[in-house]
């Protein structure tokens, strides 16, 4: 079977997020009362498994060995069938 | 009131991404069978607006004129009250 994810990474809230801050900084010049900005990455992957446990498992690894950095990022998953 | 609206930035379907390119070989070597990948950022902006549709109007000004390039990237919006 088919599938597509879409890995959603971001920094966790205890990390500073500079790219965050410097949108904010330039969002502030727009005046559209922007308080806070938090910034992500999105990983869309189209790949092949049995079935959709085992989907849910190879996404997870490929969040947890690839994608994202465990100590500074989380990942979620959304996962659907192409 | 106050918003929180996540900003999907992808780069249009006939754009190269060499970013996508990079992480479909490392993810190759798991052996997870990817077949394509393709990466976006996203933002997610808390901001004070009068009502819906004037959210609305200001992630759009946010999408236009600072978080998208128009010429290789689409954007869409995700808005939620905070």
């Amino acid at each position: 079977m088919r599938f597509t994810a879409t890995i959603h990474v971001r920094p966790k809230a205890e990390v500073r997020d500079p790219q965050g801050e410097a949108i904010l900084g330039a969002l502030g010049s727009l005046g559209l009362g922007v308080t806070s900005v938090r910034t992500g990455k999105e990983i869309v992957v189209t790949f092949d498994a049995d079935d959709e446990a085992a989907a849910r498992r190879a996404t997870d690894t490929m969040g947890r060995e690839l994608l994202a950095n465990p100590v500074i990022e989380d990942f979620r998953v959304e996962l659907g069938t192409a």
